[in-house]
């Protein structure tokens, strides 16, 4: 799928809901990593898929058996729709909108209800879409897998959209965050949302010893890996004994070279995780509505631009989210 | 041990610290239920025992082998000195300070190291000494036993030390918290603390069903049950499907009619706790010093009114902690 | 509903399965405290329920989109078939059937697919039908709950199904196992099951404290709690400090004097618990699989004589299960 | 340290124990790959480093305050003895007998009481010394870290110490087992102490796909790995979506390439470990007490011969564990 052949036009209407369905007037997406893969085609998809993955919007109708939805309320779908609750029981994206099957990039969908959240309270439809996948992933890693606690200490790289959404997560649970990038503007913004320690890492490129010095030595509880094998070894040097490294990127490769006798020694635990279950989207939307944390949107570009969109994404300018709206 | 005959005189100075242990200067406790049953004969000591098991002052010398501390360090005891991390393993009082072992009623102590934890940064020897016991106990409660985190929602009865400390631990960690009390003015400052809900038992004796429509029907994910047998009933009836009993007090009694089909089919967990270890001691201080809480401190005594004290304890009109400085 | 007026005649064909649908021919059930509550009314349920929460039989076709069974599989039901994995949320019996929806005491069923599990290898129709319940609330208990490992030491109230289940459970994966009975014989066939310690507590009324003398005044890991108010106290002392407490029945009433006290200061967790998800049913099949443990089923009667099974429970001379196939 | 340069003359006897120490005739120990590195300069000590991290033999006296042990006791040596309890706090050898601290390659040590643990009953000071390292790491590895339970699957690599406890324990609990080598014969042996799936790895080079095939599909929930990076890809296939891989080895090399992706599409955990506690040893040694396990030990070499029994581990010809006695 070339980024300019992405159209959006003739999707025929889905009609009704079904029994257990709802039918969303779709409004806001926004991008991932992995819609990029999809789009520039380094995922492979069936022909004429509809690209991504997050989608919010306002219910039109619900069909039958439908109590947790009304019409007129906001809602936010889901990564994984079959994944309801429990451990984790999907390793792949063959039911992942905008991948194994169609996405957002469309104005009407009708899907089961169990595809689907209510929107944190006060959200509009690109702030929303944020949550499904950027948002749930920086909540599994830190509160579900992490059991995060207050007083905990965080390494976050980077400011993409899910490092700055752990980032405010992390922030109003009261742990302490240190946050790396290339830009010391972005590593301002950090901080005014609450980082406690920045890091150049084109300036300090040991940044996972500097990172063990801030914490006296003790190193970090938690690393939410987002880079992969390029930034791997430094991450283990950085966590504490007996600490938690989220294994979520490849922004630097899908594989390579790891020191996993330094992991041993560390006694660290390395989870890999995608997303999460509906369950955990539901408490983290419960989390959103008591702290009142609001998603950094860092633009915003309609439907019809998605192409350029992509190619923002690309330009690794952003800091936070990339929203689409319509 | 009558509370007019608690003295404070002819303490012999317990001289310079062995090896792997410190002298302390005390300065600071405050006072808790188990105090006043010792204070009062309720819970039969050895004669001559001193009081009290919160104890905060200032390091003024360190033994061989001591690394942790240094003079001048600002430190607070531990309830269970030899419960060091890892498992509950200790079901009794025989060492704790005040109890089993003497306590801090007194000017200096020299204890194993071991047997203290750095004080919050900025705290004073009183604001210091509430960790050990209530402290502990609402982060054990919430933070070690229930896994806070953001989004959930906690019930706290009255608003005594346990009570108030468990209501700014839940709201530094972004919980959404009920609390009752018979006296609308400490509901209002309870409000001022971060409180999201109040009830007033006097007027709404159903408070357990208060808090279930509070919650639209689902239940409180924690309760912090100080009360004992005589709230856990109403307890049981607020908590959701698969919540969280803190079962902490004995303030109604150390046994009752409790509705055990109830607690089955709720299938809640109703845990059992007294304070926690050294280990969740320093956890505690590092969540301290990360999110800045400072402790409630009703009223402050000198020691040599520490009758006077309890005798205001006994009162039930104070909010948080008591305090005794010298 | 009386137990004479149980009739078995005229259950309408319920037809083809649907989509997600199976149809099973039902051959087997096994009997519960909860079914007989229900069977004499004083669990009271909409009039004409068709009794029986356990059912066994053979798919005889699936519906459309059933991949997980064929025709000609063996297959047992699931006391929630709503409740397919993850955190407990369901506290009630309004779906579980025989109580809430019709149960299995018929020839024919056609429920979701997902309200079933395959059934263990070899098993017969009864064999099959005691897992439901009674199994599924033992390996609950000690392995999902009380994630029981070898060396660990089990206390069990009494001989019934969750007992002689959870005693073989125990013994399967390496644990020590103590047990009550009033009869000397029953003792004898818990000890053949692989019981290493033995109570009367018609001779032994002190029952709790004979068991932590047979620990060596540490006290068990585990209790599951068949018994109610009336047993707790000396489960409580019967369990170590930090121990674990399954609380499932309510042989001996539905509410009553708790040493609430004493549960605080061994520091020990009370669970409340109602059977268990589909999810971890299927894991319990699999262990049944990996281990060859069959159930034991005290006697056997024909569905035409479920009154007579009914009273053959309420004279309490079993040992194990009772049950029904036709 | 050169193998041949290992004596064990003129040690100096310890004398009497101190305050809460006690005095052990060391009689036996076991080889692991750490001892190896020692022995072998891979891994540099001090000068003179006294050999073994195993220990063990029986207690000849004891100092003041030891309650746990008395003269005759047979003991048991710990590889962390400032480990006691709870959260993995240790990331080094520093204080490991053997290594940063004199091993027990000698007749006589007085050491903390702390630093042993009872023998397993009616083990030979061989047959005990096999837990300190490779039976402990087992346990943990499945046990504590992975919370294994009856029906689970898991994988082991090769026949090695780690993985032949690891196939006693996991079978005593109820698990099912695969199990790699390249010979035939030790592929037998293990299929007698209860392997279900064997795997020459020299003639089916594809193992981790046949592990999977083997699970029909699903992939199995524990590996314990042993090898690292060199097998770590194949690991990782073999486990299944969420399952757990203890990553204990460096047989293969401290670093090198990894399939991070995969590990994150598989929602797999790797945690790194090194042994464990003092208080798991203390429940292992229960578990083994109650299931009757004895550990596999290949062959004994007399002390003496201790640079033998090194020759030999490198041969890679053992199955099980290799004893040192004296």
């Amino acid at each position: 799928m070339g980024l300019d052949r992405m159209t959006f036009e003739d999707r025929p209407d889905p009609g009704a809901p079904g029994a257990g369905e709802i039918r969303v007037a779709v409004h806001g997406s926004s991008l991932n990593f992995h819609d990029l893969g999809v789009a520039t085609g380094r995922m492979p998809t069936a022909d004429g898929r509809i690209p991504l993955a997050d989608g919010a919007g306002t219910v039109e109708a619900v069909g039958d058996g439908v109590t947790e939805f009304a019409a007129g309320d906001s809602v936010v779908s889901c990564f994984f729709p079959d994944w309801q609750d429990g451990t984790a029981t999907i390793g792949d994206f063959s039911r992942t909108p905008g991948d194994g099957i169609d996405g957002f990039a469309r104005d009407y969908v009708v899907l089961p209800a169990t595809a689907f959240t209510h929107a944190p309270k006060g959200y509009d439809a690109v702030e929303a879409a944020t949550i499904t996948t950027a948002g749930l992933t920086a909540w599994r890693a830190l509160v579900v897998d992490g059991k995060l606690k207050a007083g905990d200490t965080v390494l976050l790289l980077g400011t993409g959209g899910v490092s700055i959404w752990a980032l405010q997560i992390a922030k109003a649970m009261g742990a302490t965050v240190a946050i790396t990038s290339s830009s010391d503007e972005k590593l301002e913004r950090a901080k005014r949302l609450g980082a406690d320690f920045t890091i150049n890492y084109r300036e300090q490129q040991a940044w996972g010893r500097a990172v063990v010095d801030w914490t006296q030595g003790r190193g970090v509880d938690h690393v939410v890996e987002v880079g992969g094998p390029g930034t791997l070894a430094q991450s283990i040097e950085a966590v504490q004994v007996g600490g938690h490294i989220s294994l979520i990127g490849v922004l630097t490769g899908a594989s390579g070279e790891v020191p996993t006798a330094a992991l041993m020694a560390k006694q660290a635990r390395l989870q890999g995780l995608i997303v999460g279950s509906r369950r955990e989207q539901q408490e983290f939307v419960r989390a959103l509505d008591a702290t009142g944390i609001r998603p950094v949107v860092d633009r915003r570009f309609p439907l019809e631009a998605l192409a350029d969109a992509f190619r923002y994404e690309m330009g690794a300018g952003h800091f936070g989210k990339i929203g689409i709206e319509w």
